[in-house]
């Protein structure tokens, strides 16, 4: 085995996982961004939590992949079985760690109790010759490990544990060693949002018809849709992250102003940080009045590092009474076009700009659903209104889905326009 | 083999599941269907486009069960390999079922087309000696075999076209044949929330040891953590699920007064749904008002359908300003306090309520991360006030983990807070 990898195999532990309970999340997680470092996810299992599964899926994931991801079962409880499995497997003891048997220790100390509770315990074992991972989310730490044949990675189940080991020390770590390989995999991903899949599908293509065959030889496109958009990811192999990129630009650039109306930056592709970043670069504040999203947007413009510089304050206005009494929403445009109307969400961005006293404001007012909808306003139905020093505008969406998917496409909806129009007010 | 199944496998194949492209729900779809027909899946198996990964899945997994699902590689493309794949594995040659070639010529027939496109005619080769499943929702058959071993069936990795045929032709047949099958496996879950998982096993365990072997012989107990809780499942194999839940009875009735202090009742495990259901029962509403949480709690609560008849508003207020003008906090207890104090969350939780005339107030006030943190108010410190007919209870709370995980902490802390004074309110 060289020093870095060459394909992946992922191990998934958890009954829950087979009785349908909980739904895997890190497989498809882990195979995007192992992709990311140039390393093929060829094989996953899922097994339940039962030491000879656990340890038979292992024992097959080393024959077919030289990096080895085995997800779930490392907490406290007796049905966590993954460490004694692996250990059989390799042949290796279960030892004490002290940095993760005094961080334990710390954490517990924290939560203001005395000790740490026998259980808990159980979690500063790690395998003998192996290297922890620090898990700033849960008690739980990741174990890396070299066998003759494999590199092995124990990771805990939860994502958010899974996802802060991942990309804390993980990636760096397997990066440092993919540099030394020959040729790997380059992504460039371009975010969107606010037009369908099926709509892009048909501009790109048209635009890369134009694309000589030998321009498109050996770069990729993958359509990544999800509620809340469609990344495009360009794919192309190459030694450096420079010669990638030269191979792939001919596509990118055919395709840049058919994207550029849909199209956000940001690292994470969130979009609530993406206007987070521009307000905060620009000193402005924003505020928000929800009907059907119920808190949805401020609670993801909330959720990025440092919202007190850029969050002024959020009304969620379910009731009349509160629109008319808190926004100052007219009692007679309620009355004459409804709540759900192009009127009212534009009192609610200007209202709750006024009285937060912030640049931006917000108002979305809609049928979520199941019930409330008629035959003029079905289901899905939803007005997004922004103000941006005092000029409103307002657009009218229609949602299919559910009740949460139309909440989540209508959050999304109303920060794309305010992102649009932060873009637009500098060009 | 008996005529039903007693275990099941899932192999779901595919790159576009190990790049990460498409999320694998299939699996765990699958897994609660089966598990209401009293038949485990006990492992499942991921694997790409190639013929002898999908052959040695198929392998595997009829070794370990009886039932052998393959998902996915069905459609009519040069990278669908999944019925070549598993004729050479059983020996089985591929032959024209003709009620499937006559339906896809109608199905084209309906589309306007003159004839069959020669991809589209692979559709209408089934393995020998199988049994075609309609699918509505597309081209490719299920196909349902038996061999010595198990039973095989073959389905298309679109979920749509994937549950069309399990609703509708699959299940009901399983189901013909499980009617005669002995023993199936039936699970009991309590909710809980409020307590970690390491110190809820330590109390359950010191319980369990007084339960005799005989009683837990056959009773399986797994914990299942997540973020906003831990759930206990419970289960028991067995011809009827009275028969069933009168084996685990020893076992819940043993744990039942530790558990109760965190213990709530909801099908779907979501605490905001169980508060909005006592509170409909009871025509009561609730208002919030948060800081650090921003507009989490009351995005759950607004999340749970017909929410306007329990929620009465809502109210994000970030700064100081806010809370003064909006809520009536006193800018003396501010100054005195600060804003993450018991005064000011109590002042937040009744301000709340009065504004949105509401039964019930929630007030939460705290530091999310990772700036803003003190040696007295370290990050991660909540006050968490409820009030309930004017009457305020307040808690102070220490949670550990990055933003998003205190804030979600802290929001389930809330609604547990506001569940647990709902039920003790009437006992």
């Amino acid at each position: 085995m060289s020093q870095g990898a060459t394909s992946a195999a992922v191990v998934s532990v958890g009954n829950e996982l087979l009785f349908g309970e909980t739904l895997d999340t890190n497989t498809a997680w882990l195979g995007r961004k192992l992709a990311t470092l140039g390393i093929p996810v060829v094989r996953g299992y899922t097994v339940g939590d039962v030491a000879e599964d656990i340890g038979w899926a292992v024992r097959d994931a080393i024959q077919v992949a030289d990096l080895v991801l085995v997800t779930g079962g490392l907490g406290p409880t007796p049905d966590d079985l993954t460490k004694f499995a692996v250990a059989n497997v390799l042949g290796r003891d279960l030892v004490v760690d002290d940095r993760v048997k005094e961080s334990l220790q710390e954490r517990f100390r924290e939560q203001g109790m005395d000790g740490v509770p026998p259980t808990a315990y159980d979690q500063a074992y790690v395998l003998s010759g192996s290297e922890p991972l620090h898990n700033a989310e849960g008690t739980a730490p990741g174990i890396f490990l070299r066998s003759d044949e494999a590199i092995i990675v124990l990771l805990p189940g939860v994502p958010r544990e899974l996802k802060d080991i991942v990309n804390g020390s993980l990636l760096p770590h397997l990066e440092r060693l993919q540099r030394d390989a020959p040729d790997r995999v380059w992504h460039h991903v371009i975010h969107t949002t606010g037009i369908a899949e099926s709509r892009l599908t048909a501009l790109l293509e048209e635009r890369l018809a134009d694309v000589s065959d030998e321009e498109r030889l050996g770069v990729g496109l993958a359509y990544l849709p999800d509620v809340r958009g469609v990344d495009l990811r360009f794919t192309a192999f190459g030694p450096s992250r420079d010669e990638a990129f030269a191979r792939m630009a001919p596509l990118v650039q055919s395709i840049e102003d058919v994207v550029k109306p849909y199209r956000f930056e940001s690292d994470s592709g969130d979009l609530a940080e993406a206007v987070s970043q521009i307000l905060r670069e620009r000193g402005m504040t924003i505020a928000t009045a929800e009907s059907c999203t119920g808190g949805l947007i401020a609670k993801q413009v909330t959720g990025v590092e440092g919202a007190s510089d850029v969050f002024a304050g959020g009304i969620v206005a379910y009731s009349n009474e509160a629109k008319i009494a808190l926004l100052g929403v007219s009692i007679l445009d309620l009355a004459e076009h409804g709540a759900v109307s192009e009127t009212v969400a534009n009192q609610l961005a200007l209202g709750v700009a006024d009285l937060m006293n912030s640049d931006i404001g917000i108002g979305v007012t809609g049928v979520a659903g199941p019930g409330g909808g008629t035959e003029e306003k079905p289901v899905g139905t939803v007005w997004i209104a922004t103000s941006l020093g005092g000029e409103v505008e307002a657009r009218i969406c229609r949602y299919s889905g559910g009740r949460e998917a139309v909440r989540v496409k209508a959050g999304q909806a109303a920060l794309a326009a305010v992102y649009r129009r932060l873009v637009d007010s500098t060009a």
